[in-house]
């Protein structure tokens, strides 16, 4: 039996935070529509059936055309429109990708600017949103002192009644907590 | 403008790990209906305006009867049912909770057992599933090293546009980081 009710209530989008170590560069846009002029991650909406980590190097090659590589999940961002209005909310995920190609090929339609900025220069730039400034603060304090203190890793699981899939995000837990007997 | 799409694609349910750190004790309830004689968190769906937090509360009193307060977000789940046919996916995330109160007053429609189990049985059971076995290796080790370890803390900001506040979640930020000029 499905534990899954019959409707649904939110929106999942998702943002890649594309970021290559040996040069601590990150990929940011600019949207085209909304928030002109302001430094953001690439990202969209998670359509039904997709994974979060797949979501987000879709978007990141649509947008941008950089191929990428899903590492963790960073933070989760819980947004209502107009409390009391039509109640919708919204989760946005923001996931660190490791690039694989570098050669910017923008999507005209979605972006007016894309470049690799230094990591250092989106910390410190006024025309960014908080949560990107945000965002690049903790991968600055991962870059620094190691991934593992920001990065939520996946595993996969399979649900008891349904034989089902599903994928599990949290701190990277130490292996002898893992392998602790009864698991 | 807002961001959001005209329509819902995902549900989002929320459990509630609520442990006492005094006792060691965790709270854990076994289904009525699903789920049968496997030990879980409480929990339950989110409503459209709802905050994770605020739903993990509600949810575990409504079940229990115990009252918590929310102290971080320690996991997320992603599942999609029978990927191919209608593609409705979920989300379900697991804060952790403190309790204020301690007298277990079952809901009889949800639950058919409730109690305060020693964390390491629970870690050790094993009618219990996968998640809430992972979750509570998980709350062992913040237990025992710092919940530092583990915890996603919340933080507040305004949206650029909208004027709207939304909800971060993360790892800690170092206050040093938090504070470099430009944010």
């Amino acid at each position: 039996p499905s534990r899954l009710p019959g409707y649904a209530t939110h929106q999942v989008g998702v943002g890649g935070a594309v970021f290559d170590e040996s040069t601590r560069k990150i990929l940011v846009v600019q949207d085209r529509n909304q928030l002109k002029n302001m430094w953001t991650f690439p990202g969209g909406m998670s359509e039904p059936g997709e994974d979060i980590g797949d979501t987000a190097v879709r978007e990141v090659f649509e947008e941008t055309g950089i191929k990428s590589e899903f590492k963790s999940l960073l933070s989760i961002r819980q947004q209502h429109a107009n409390p009391g209005a039509f109640g919708k909310s919204d989760m946005y995920i923001i996931c660190r990708l490791q690039p694989c190609s570098f050669t910017i090929n923008i999507c005209q339609h979605e972006c007016s600017r894309c470049e690799w900025m230094d990591l250092n220069d989106l910390v410190k730039a006024k025309n960014t949103t908080p949560v990107t400034s945000r965002v690049a603060r903790l991968l600055l304090y991962g870059y620094r002192e190691g991934f593992d203190k920001i990065d939520l890793t996946m595993e996969e699981f399979q649900a008891v009644h349904t034989g089902l899939f599903y994928k599990l995000f949290h701190k990277e837990l130490p292996a002898n907590y893992k392998t602790i007997p009864g698991m």
